[in-house]
């Protein structure tokens, strides 16, 4: 049901990014374009480039690369052809030799020549798969962020990037878990099939209801944990390595693209 | 590696179903004509065969259906022009009011014009994908028969039939547990993907160191138990139904079909 305040303009990407240039959304991008992918942004100087790119290579369940820019370009077209990486984002993290140290809602004044963007596609697309199929989720339920752990599964390192997965978790009841995997595994661009089912002690997660990142969330009795490689396992990784520049989404705030969910679908 | 003991006739379907007709062979046909579909046989009375279809047609999962003769045919061409039921499985069960009244290894003597002859999908085509893939299969390495059990799931009645349905149980690690899944998924016609996982109790299950049919198997501290829908699940609803008259296969002797298991998958 659209009204004056929930507006047509909440449904395209295009008009979204619009209002976020304008300055008119600096909060979370959740709820925004349905139907459209959104993505973690994550800029680095071109001499760390080819190790990121050779990482996202080696692991493409918490780093699935959905688009790349030309060095030195804030645009991405295969994603929108009028995004502007420097200011259709709501907020940004700058990061200077692994230190936070801005979180701007524009980036044009940090830009230069030698900076290259890389945009990770964001478990919101597989989400949103998950709750047309009708299976609850429970973060979502409660207006929560997701739990996310990290995990004792080592990325496949590449130069200076090395580290372990973190995970995502969401509780589901068995037959939903199993029905989650079918629909997880046709969307391998946003993480793509769990990697862990039940029995967190297995990958080296201590107490459950201690999330690493995010919020903890109940897990009833007759549900079971399922784990999904997270996009905060390449963020972690290069603030492991303290680059000695980076920018960054800041979390909840996403790059609305121009592609629909549906296209990332294998099948 | 082919010799005179394991001769090529172990390959190919016709052949295998050739010694059966022979008496040659007259126990189970695991491992015979790998590669091919074996199939579940089930004959009823034609006063019972179209509750047999609704029937299967509400519970593709434990009763996936690959093939039906005519009334009083005991040819299934689509499944081998060559095919004729009454002599191509190495031993059958003969039932009368619900009670085993012969094993015998041809049923010639049996068949009559008012039979109806249906062939359901056999758990032996995705063993083969899930074994092919690296998954070790506990039952297999074993040499035992798969544990399988009674559940509090209940099947769609359909007439005179109606049952809970039956499910096998394999133990497996939770990323075998998640590939075993999609691997599963793209074989609907042999009872696709699992039905439950992990919590026993779920499902009725009270204890399952106590499997109902088939033989207990160890479970490790690093597994999980995954529950398939089994094709148990028609052959004991009909046995409760307690028909004038029926034929089964003998348990472990299958009918072995000219399909390929690749032509089952769905994708």
């Amino acid at each position: 049901m659209l009204n004056a305040e929930d507006g047509l303009w909440r449904r395209a990407p295009e008009s979204v990014r619009t209002r976020i240039r304008d300055g008119l959304i600096t909060g979370p991008t959740a709820g925004l374009a349905p139907g459209y992918v959104q993505g973690n942004l994550c800029i680095l100087p071109q001499d760390l480039a080819a190790d990121f790119l050779r990482f996202a290579q080696g692991n493409p369940k918490p780093c699935p690369l959905i688009g790349v820019s030309e060095t030195g370009s804030p645009l991405v077209p295969a994603l929108g052809k009028t995004i502007d990486l420097r200011r259709d984002l709501p907020r940004y993290r700058v990061w200077k030799d692994g230190e936070l140290v801005a979180e701007p809602t524009d980036i044009t004044e940090f830009w230069h020549d030698d900076l290259v963007a890389f945009v990770i596609g964001c478990s919101f697309s597989f989400e949103e798969a998950l709750i047309e199929d009708g299976i609850p989720l429970r973060h979502v339920a409660c207006g929560s962020n997701v739990a996310m752990y990290r995990t004792n599964i080592s990325c496949q390192p590449a130069g200076r990037l090395a580290g372990p997965m973190v995970v995502s978790m969401r509780p589901l009841k068995p037959a939903d878990a199993i029905r989650a995997i079918q629909i997880t595994s046709r969307f391998p661009s946003v993480h793509g099939a769990p990697v862990h089912i039940g029995k967190p002690e297995l990958i080296g997660i201590a107490d459950i209801h201690k999330p690493d990142y995010g919020d903890p969330v109940e897990i009833r009795e007759d549900e079971l944990p399922v784990f999904w490689a997270c996009g905060v396992t390449p963020q972690a990784v290069i603030a492991a390595a303290r680059p000695a520049f980076a920018i960054t989404h800041y979390p909840g705030s996403m790059l609305v693209t121009d592609i629909r969910n549906s296209r990332l679908a294998a099948l």
